[in-house]
């Protein structure tokens, strides 16, 4: 049950175009892939620092949590993500322990995992994911 | 210039008793480590997460930095920080880019680590802090 990572740390971004030189010319990191996906209204952004990833995220419509989390808070970290064995037993295990779940099952996310969040409410105000890969 | 890893996330909470046994209960980690810094006016839990410390961060005072960001925003991750290898080199590389330094120079931080803080108006919204071992 426990994490063996921190899968990453996603950051709502306006523009990625505008927040990717920072990464790279300030932190020196690489963006290695620039992703859409679809269904979450996203464009990502990714960089490897050691075991995390930092996963840029631009709004593609005025829909999506990203924007609307940006007019509401402005630009900053998104949530958080922490890499398990298997999701659905981690989100099994923190509604038993009480936890609002965002996702009562597993979704398919970003860069071919399966991902399930909890609700901000119950885990002192940060958007936390578990990640996983496919088996 | 690059980090080697992500050194910790900060987390702003109203009581490190109310918070720690979601990250013992929920995500199954273990508190390594309670520790109050005096010139931040905070105590702070950590925790280990593969290369990553979550650090907790409790207000020791109302003028503490801690108890402003939770009366502006509540509860939630308050800072990014990047394990390099000398905060000195990494703030001037910074400066020099054009990033606003909240310090000038390293300064001590908790677990016997030299710290320096970028703002968070340079910084795309994310407090962000350079870490590295006293050499």
């Amino acid at each position: 049950m426990k994490p063996t990572h921190i899968e990453h740390i996603g950051i709502a971004v306006k523009s990625l175009n505008d927040s990717i030189p920072y990464y790279e010319e300030v932190l020196g990191l690489k963006c290695y892939s620039v992703e859409e996906v679809v269904d979450q209204k996203v464009k990502t952004a990714f960089f490897m620092v050691g075991q995390t990833k930092i996963e840029l995220l631009e709004a593609t419509s005025e829909e999506s949590p990203i924007a609307k989390f940006i007019e509401k808070k402005g630009e900053g970290i998104h949530h958080l993500a922490f890499a398990m064995e298997d999701v659905a037993e981690a989100l099994t295990h923190a509604e038993g322990k009480g936890i609002q779940l965002i996702d009562k099952q597993p979704r398919p996310g970003a860069e071919g995992l399966m991902i399930g969040f909890m609700h901000p409410k119950s885990t002192g105000g940060v958007l936390t994911e578990f990640c996983a890969k496919k088996k």
